[in-house]
């Protein structure tokens, strides 16, 4: 195959599954014999994981609101120009774990940030450059979160946090509302076998359509 | 004094002086009596020190013209929303070793980053804020990079650094001239005595200013 690759982005709050939905788009990928890459952000090469790192790591200093965003579509610019972008135009399929939606989300619905300063450095980091399909997999907040609570990732779990998350899922929802063609709002308040069956469903759909092409 | 404090930054292409200056600009403040932090770009903060060693750094991958300019531009949202401007505010005065004329003039003018793309990152990045005295040591290129070389800091010297450079001084200088009100055009090719001597002047200069509004 000398075609372009698609590039398909998972997104959602805590607790929705995206990581076994990822493992679980890798089978399918494979089964149906398509070259394809896993990769995350912030992250995705040895630059912007050192980015990352710098993001998370904790320290006494406040960081700056911009100064995060900065950072955040730095690592992005990195890891769309050099590993990404590389990818898709030798003809892989990329599975990538958020993308500028989670900023438009976190950054965005979570902390304020507005949206029009996420969009001007999304158009300057990615020009034209958007994901080719958005898998959205929404819940419940609570719900989530009473899942990552169950696995350990979350010691406390508080009104604050429910109403933050709260947002974060309804920029989501707004986004996908907007865009319906590139967004694909899969309900993961199901038991994993339906969400699973669904993420599936959707990538045997788009293989199909991009051989038929 | 509970004076907002002046903003002064020091600009220029290699072995100008920069660093010396800074020295004699600091002696005058702390001779006259006024309050001063001495401060550089990139840098002047933990976070924004650690910006700094993450662009430096050398590594295998190669890195992305925008990544460079985000991390740039982020490294100095923090310097200045968490360091310079608590400062100013506090009354104090800042001495900054490079600013976002040199983002112009090295990432614009040396590597040909459209000028438009820092604008736009300026102005997210410092909203109105600009410096409020710019001071350009100016030297021909040849000379710098003689006195440079000297001081061991060059191994080569070779013709395609002398036009790089050329195309950064290039760009201080315009910039300079476009506004003079707010740029000093430092001759950096004479001796260090009158060098320091019109530096000294300045800052004397800028100080009884301040003290009569």
């Amino acid at each position: 195959m000398s075609m372009r690759g698609q590039f398909i982005t998972f997104e959602g709050t805590e607790g929705v599954g995206k990581s076994t939905q990822l493992a679980n788009a890798s089978r399918t990928l494979e089964e149906l014999g398509v070259d394809y890459i896993v990769t995350r952000e912030p992250g995705g090469t040895p630059m912007a994981e050192a980015i990352r790192e710098l993001l998370l790591a904790p320290r006494d200093e406040p960081v700056n609101e911009i100064t995060e965003l900065l950072l955040m579509f730095a690592a992005r610019a990195q890891h769309l120009h050099t590993r990404i972008l590389p990818a898709i135009n030798a003809g892989q399929w990329v599975l990538c774990d958020r993308f500028t939606d989670a900023t438009f989300a976190y950054q965005g619905g979570g902390r304020g940030v507005p949206k029009e300063r996420i969009a001007l450095l999304e158009n300057l980091v990615q020009g034209e450059v958007r994901p080719d399909h958005v898998i959205l997999l929404d819940a419940p907040v609570a719900t989530g979160m009473a899942r990552a609570r169950d696995r350990g990732e979350l010691d406390r779990f508080e009104q604050e946090d429910l109403e933050f998350f709260q947002r974060i899922r309804d920029v989501y929802r707004e986004r996908a509302i907007a865009q319906p063609s590139r967004y694909q709002v899969v309900n993961a308040a199901r038991s994993l076998e339906e969400v699973s069956g669904a993420v599936s469903g959707l990538l045997s759909e788009w293989v199909t359509q991009s051989a038929v092409r």
